[in-house]
């Protein structure tokens, strides 16, 4: 059989849901064609134009992180030296810091510095075998830095050699325009931006932070019943802090992810359950923050819920800016077993993104692979802040 | 003045004990001749043969990791791995596993391939501007295998473009060997191991663990002795686990540092303060093991205590293998300032090193420098898994 590349001499982390575990093919190879990998499993022989011996090292797919807000201004830097020397957030906040310091210097900022800012950023994800990151606009707050916004991260897509799944976000927080009209804010947002950004193809989804410092249940069901009228998928910031029941409100709407989960209630996870939700987990802001109280791992193991992890990568309260460090803190605080971490930044982050074709070593799957120096797998979990990465496979096509 | 190269247009954090804080001077410059610091403050003319125009960029010290045993055979991806799902301590510690698993290990492994493994973790620590690092025996635990692994941190030392403190962790464990034989292995290492150690200078420093698992502070006392009367530095492994009183102990001895500290009292921060010997908070193993009391830090800050932040890079409890993580993990666990784990990585790991050649921009030091691509130094804490290293300079001189 032809193929343009072969990697052959590895051990693979296939992936496939009809493997068991990890989908472990050792000894196996890769064969690409065209961008798109067709063929991985055991050894066999192929008319391949390049051969790449991995000598015995291991291959996962691309990995995924898909939740991050790594396009913005500014930094927070100061805020969290303030923190630790003892100013509270109640005086950071009325010094105009926390989120609203993130939101100006991002409407303060023009395309080519958030670009710029957000490269560096994005790179040093790819340079852990990231391929797919999705990224959230929701610092601008007004339409025009909003698009702005959503502009740099589809232009990050057009330009790095890393497939981006842009998500609007504008239901982040409530600009300090609309203090006093909640309802105008919810309106530009349900009557003027949605439709635009749909028109402009500018983002492959619609999120909404569901929280008492942000949105009310009742407030997100308006941007989510207007942006699947749309055609775009939803997914929600659900319980991080309290319980308003963002996990019921995500599955009802048929979200593909909800995020956070650390308050969610068993309710909350059956609805999921059966609604196909996946559930993002986010252990970098858990740990940014001190929380004590984890997402309930045991209940969406219990019912099946697909657990992706990702960093959250955000200037407040997770600048966490690798997805090894992720998987490593999933296990380390939210006792994910090494099965689940991988899966989570593979597989189960593509079904986060409803991308069927990333996330597996698998025919038809486009040909994004992380070649590992590595023993086993497991080491990708162990080690804390440490890469691995031997090299990084993105394919255009 | 004449200079062999020139570092302009900078901003410095000097951590000079005659400035505040972080010893800011920016705009600032360093003068290098012959190795050594020469200059370093507010911009003046010198001649010299290279220019090295900074933009604007901040200079640190070189950073020191003063709490590593990074030199050891095999890992213990598996044993995390296994614990994950659900397999007990106990049951991993009788089938081999634990410090067990990675002594055999070390003792299999021949001088070449434990500094090859070592030289990779070490390579990831350099590559984020450490440009000092302290690596401890204690993973061979008999004569030959100890003297194998200072011998190859010596030749790390000779090889890499790094200084390297060896120092001698024989009281790390108690070998399966001695179970029945306590007092055969402390005289195994009083009257064999420290001798020739001391002779051949093997180690700059003796180091041991006293804890309830490891040595009592009976037989860590008997080492010591013998340590100072052959000259040596001596350091411990206090109070991490629980209260032996190991920090009052390293004080009565004049310790250059006393490490973990989570249980110790105010008697045992007193003693060190009298004593002068640093405290070495390691935050890394504190987040592995989940632990919850952390170490007095108000009781070390209040008695002028001076604290210094390392990885406690090691396979099994800290596979943590970067020393700005470390200090992100010291400000989120532990709340030390921006300041405290700054001076923590430079000034006072030096001093845990007893060490007054690095840690200081200041004239006579050794040129060791780490140049950031940073707007305020908080970034080097903040970040958590980026390495925002622009250029690291390490003289041999």
């Amino acid at each position: 059989m032809r193929a343009d590349t072969v990697f052959t001499n590895a051990r693979l982390a296939t992936m496939a849901p009809e493997l068991s575990g990890l989908g472990v093919v050792a000894p196996g190879m890769v064969a690409e064609l065209g961008g798109r990998i067709i063929y991985a499993g055991p050894e066999q022989k192929f008319d391949a134009a390049n051969v790449v011996d991995c000598d015995g090292r291991w291959i996962t797919p691309g990995l995924i992180d898909c939740h991050t807000h790594l396009v913005h201004g500014g930094n927070r830097a100061a805020e969290f030296e303030a923190r630790l020397n003892g100013v509270s957030y109640e005086e950071i906040s009325k010094a105009g810091g926390g989120i609203a310091s993130t939101v100006a210097a991002t409407r303060a900022a023009d395309a080519e510095s958030l670009a710029a800012s957000a490269a560096r950023r994005l790179q040093a994800l790819m340079d852990e075998g990231v391929t797919t990151v999705e990224i959230k606009s929701g610092y601008g707050l007004t339409e025009q830095s909003e698009l702005k916004m959503l502009r740099v991260i589809r232009g990050l897509g057009a330009t790095a050699p890393v497939d981006i799944a842009a998500t609007f976000l504008g239901a982040h927080a409530l600009p300090g325009e609309f203090r006093d009209d909640r309802a105008g804010y919810v309106k530009l947002l349900t009557e003027t931006l949605i439709p635009q950004i749909a028109a402009q193809n500018l983002a492959d989804a619609v999120d909404g932070f569901c929280e008492g410092v942000a949105f009310t249940p009742d407030e997100i069901a308006q941007v989510f019943r207007v942006a699947k009228a749309h055609g775009l998928s939803v997914k929600l910031h659900a319980d991080q802090l309290s319980n308003l029941h963002g996990a019921a409100l995500a599955a009802r709407f048929g979200a593909i992810s909800a995020d956070h989960l650390e308050h969610t209630d068993a309710q909350g996870v059956t609805a999921m359950a059966q609604a196909g939700t996946v559930a993002v987990l986010l252990p970098g802001a858990f740990y940014a923050l001190r929380e004590t109280q984890a997402p309930p791992v045991a209940e969406l193991r219990a019912k099946h819920v697909r657990m992706a992890v990702a960093t959250d990568l955000n200037p407040g309260t997770s600048p966490l800016n690798s997805l090894l460090l992720a998987m490593n803190m999933a296990a380390t605080e939210f006792r994910l077993t090494v099965e689940e971490c991988l899966l989570g930044t593979t597989r189960n982050a593509a079904a986060a993104l409803r991308r069927a074709d990333v996330g597996v070593l698998a025919p038809g799957r486009k040909c994004h692979l992380a070649i590992w120096d590595i023993e086993t797998p497991a080491e990708l979990v162990y080690r804390i802040g440490f890469n691995p990465l031997y090299r990084r496979i993105w394919s255009a096509s």
